[in-house]
């Protein structure tokens, strides 16, 4: 299957944000951008997301990597429109490279459009790109200290997702100390638990995603 | 227990990084720039290679986070000189602030400095700090694709450490896949696996490290 990979370019426009999510608005577009560290478990949970939501809704998909095409053929395997932006070393994406892969999706057949960021805890923080809903991912092997090392990322989420929580068992991870330290910065956080590879969790996680559908 | 924390400073000094080399040279001290990303394990291993070598060897430590002094305080505890660097949101740790916290140690005392770098496996690459050594982890929870995503890393390292290397069976992670595509960009880098939380495979991590000891 073809893939098209855009790269990120490189103009920089303040404005780019809230010009797209006047867009999103516009068109009806419910945009989620899914962050978290390498390996934290963000397509596996997306592809869950998708396989609970795509009979009622139409869906496109942005996976953000430094390189490569792995996670858009893991989307493009499930049918589902999907662009490749490839940073070639940049540790994040931002609003322009969102506005420039625009034209390749249908945007007035679309409900959800999701980004993938680059796997990074740090840099993905800092930048809006059009977003409704930041969802942050953390996943337990990754520790129980990690909302305290990299505050801004949970401080801006909307929601925090507790991924591969059937992990818990193996690993010392206290929940309380990951949410309490999330609710205490950003008291109005959701919070979700999820077993990706089993599907555990998504359905809460899809209840929240659906409230915020625009048409 | 007081802790040293220092911020990083913002100055650039493109030659900063041959200086610190050739003050590390000339006082005999190995420096190992130790990357992987949030929750890779860097922390706990750091640990393990100081209980290894500090009857041998004198050991100063620049423990470097977003925020906060967790790290700092768990080698503090092993009664090993460290400062914690603290970037206030930066990615990454850059040779001036490592050169602006060299005052802070005995440098006519020491045979290795430690930086752990902050958790990323993207912009730390990118970034030499007058080490002699680069050793980037990739635990096992993290995925068998991270080479692949984040190549820089992996091209770059002297030592590619796979830890958390007991979880092997809980998760999917083709370590020849791992091995393979950074020797295919890398063919010198050293490969070892390692489980810190039991201390199995330092042994050989820290056969390799005495071997580039200065004095």
């Amino acid at each position: 299957m073809e893939i098209k990979v855009v790269r990120q370019i490189l103009e920089w426009n303040e404005n780019c944000h809230e010009e797209l999510q006047k867009e999103f608005n516009e068109k009806k577009i419910l945009m989620l951008n899914i962050m978290g560290s390498p390996g934290a478990g963000k397509t596996t949970f997306l592809t869950r997301i998708i396989e609970a939501l795509r009979d009622e809704y139409k869906i496109g998909v942005i996976e953000g990597d430094i390189a490569g095409k792995i996670d858009a053929e893991r989307i493009a395997n499930m049918g589902i429109p999907v662009v490749q932006l490839n940073t070639d070393g940049a540790c994040h994406i931002e609003a322009m490279s969102i506005k420039n892969i625009l034209p390749n999706f249908d945007l007035k057949d679309l409900d959800i459009l999701v980004v993938e960021n680059i796997g990074n805890l740090v840099c993905p923080a800092e930048f809006d790109i059009g977003e409704d809903l930041k969802i942050a991912l953390l996943s337990v092997p990754e520790g129980d200290d990690k909302v305290e090392k990299y505050p801004l990322m949970f401080s801006r989420a909307d929601a925090l997702v507790i991924s591969k929580y059937d992990m818990k068992d193996y690993f010392s991870f206290d929940e309380d100390r990951v949410i309490g330290n999330t609710l205490n910065m950003n008291k109005d956080a959701k919070v979700f638990k999820v077993n990706s590879s089993k599907a555990q969790g998504i359905d809460k996680v899809c209840e929240w995603i659906k409230s915020y559908i625009k048409r």
